[in-house]
């Protein structure tokens, strides 16, 4: 059978090297992908306001999935961040970010595992601020019926796609009773059509609070973009860290574009030092949303294995294992 | 010498209780204080358009210190938040909240201390919203040079007489440009009047993962109103929660209301039940601006004494003491 095609966007930093671990593991693992591989420009492509060029874009669009390792925006005026212009040229309205507990890597938690769904395209995001009078700012938080029903029922449907219990949608709608008030009632009535989901409110203050005490109590989180922006990394923090998390936006049409969400680490680049585990994490994810579903559970089997095992363990986890090293591990854990 | 006179507000659910372990307390220490106590009304007062009394909000003006139970606000249309009204009438524009973790409770952090500052009075509690179209809402975070100036200056100033090393300014200015961006602004202006102190600047989503990571890497942190209330109950639940927390807002004209920020517990009220520590540590901090700091250290110490022995502990924390147990044992380690 024809193999699938799929865009990758190595990204910057780090992420050439994390990119080849990925291909290397899927070689190994015999995953039926043929990349296309997109770099970030090097100047500004007028079409996408950015440097991120059009064909790379329609590269996902026709592909319906993809890959990205850490990019960083390059300083300067006349265009857009990298993240912000994905995110919006390809509609990918739902960040989801599964976060569990890793035995073989130790933090103060071992009892995490939930799920932080992000609303990506609106709120705080909207990009709309303008100074009132001198000394007076404002930025608008918009809140669309749209865009939260469709995050809501993606929530819903990844619940119960993953057998998960319940959805707790976070706000805080007791001060923000408007925008955040719309986001609820939305979740709300998408609630209403998955009896068999427990739906609870839970307002943000209180939920970093319950989170950082006892994580148990979560399962699927659903929210605004900017206190999933705050959830997502603080959820991440509790089970090590950002090169530990995978993550992957589905967008307007089915798209999936699963990334590493940590940075580029320019420092370390092009040393053999960086941890794939984020990018693989994520690249299951991609596997997962292709329904490549025995695939994907070997590939992440064989991560957590290594994890596990503990022999080969990159330097930001206080180890000394190149990043081949890991993936040679990974590998022969398959 | 004459008494100094402060305003007690004593609150709903178990806020009596808690008020009287502070009064026992106080008297057992010979604070010269006479407390003019004042309970939220039975109907709105139009003066107030809450259930405050004028009389109540008067007191404190007059007195310049108060402390205060929790509050919970009636439901109903045509009045405002408790809460959210004192701090408007009050002019209390930060809110301080020392949290250091507790010898004799364990959590699973035992390396905190820091103090979170957030602004008390615009940012994304503007209460301006409204509908745009029909499923299009918005609404505005105002963020002034004054209140932020305002917030920062008491920061540094907070900084520099407690003997702190560091202040970071938590933002998301990379998102919120103007607003956020004019909150950072400020604060590196009153950065430059306080050489001594170390300036620096972390986006909210990555001090939230580096807080549950490692908290020790935080001293003094100021931040706009919401990153304000997210961050110090996150910082509550790194020590405990609530219960343990003190806080003070300080309002214009030099006001400072100490608070308990945790809820009335109406299940528990009348009961004997509660545990007064966030009170009593609150108005060790009421103290403290009073320049009491004999008797401040002292009932700091019994408190800190009393949890460290474990022998008292109420049952929010796992004991079977009683409130006025726990507060009798206060009172003899004085
Ligand atoms: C880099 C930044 C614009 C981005 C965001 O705020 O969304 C990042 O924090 C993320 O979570 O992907
Ligand atoms: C009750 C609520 C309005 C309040 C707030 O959001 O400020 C509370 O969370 C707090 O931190 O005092």
């Amino acid at each position: 059978s024809e193999p699938i095609r799929a865009t990758l966007f190595p990204g910057d930093g780090i992420g050439p090297e994390i990119s080849e671990s990925v291909k290397q593991v899927f070689n190994a693992a015999g995953v039926p992908i043929e990349w296309e591989e997109h770099f970030v420009g090097d100047k500004v492509d007028p079409r996408t306001e950015s440097f991120l060029t059009w064909e790379s874009l329609e590269s996902v669009r026709r592909n319906g999935v993809g890959l990205k390792g850490p990019m960083a925006t390059p300083i300067g005026k006349g265009h857009r961040s990298l993240n912000l212009t994905l995110r919006k040229e390809l509609g990918l309205y739902a960040n989801v970010r599964p976060c569990y507990s890793l035995s073989g890597y130790k933090t103060r938690y071992d009892d995490v595992n939930l799920v932080t769904i992000r609303e990506n395209t609106e709120g705080e995001y909207s990009g709309l601020e303008h100074q009132v009078v001198r000394g007076v700012v404002e930025s608008l938080k918009i809140i669309t019926r749209q865009a939260s029903l469709r995050v809501a029922e993606y929530a819903f449907h990844y619940a119960k796609a993953n057998g998960r219990q319940r959805v707790s949608a976070i706000h805080k709608a007791n001060i923000m009773r408007k925008t955040d008030g719309l986001f609820l009632k939305c979740c709300r009535e998408v609630a209403e059509k998955y009896p068999e989901i427990t739906y609870e409110e839970v307002i943000i203050d209180n939920c970093c609070m319950m989170l950082v005490k006892n994580p148990i109590l979560f399962d699927v989180l659903v929210m605004p973009n900017l206190y999933g922006d705050i959830i997502s990394d603080l959820c991440a923090g509790l089970i090590g860290g950002l090169g530990l998390t995978p993550s992957c936006n589905i967008g307007e049409g089915g798209i999936a574009l699963a990334e590493a969400v940590h940075g580029s680490a320019p420092d370390i680049a092009g040393k053999n030092l960086a941890n794939p585990t984020a990018l693989l994490l994520s690249s299951v994810m991609m596997l997962r949303h292709l329904k490549l579903s025995d695939k994907a559970d070997q590939i992440h089997n064989a991560i957590l294995s290594t994890i596990a095992e503990g022999k080969y363990r990159t330097v930001d986890l206080g180890g000394n294992s190149s990043t081949t090293d890991f993936t040679k591990a990974v590998c022969d854990h398959l």
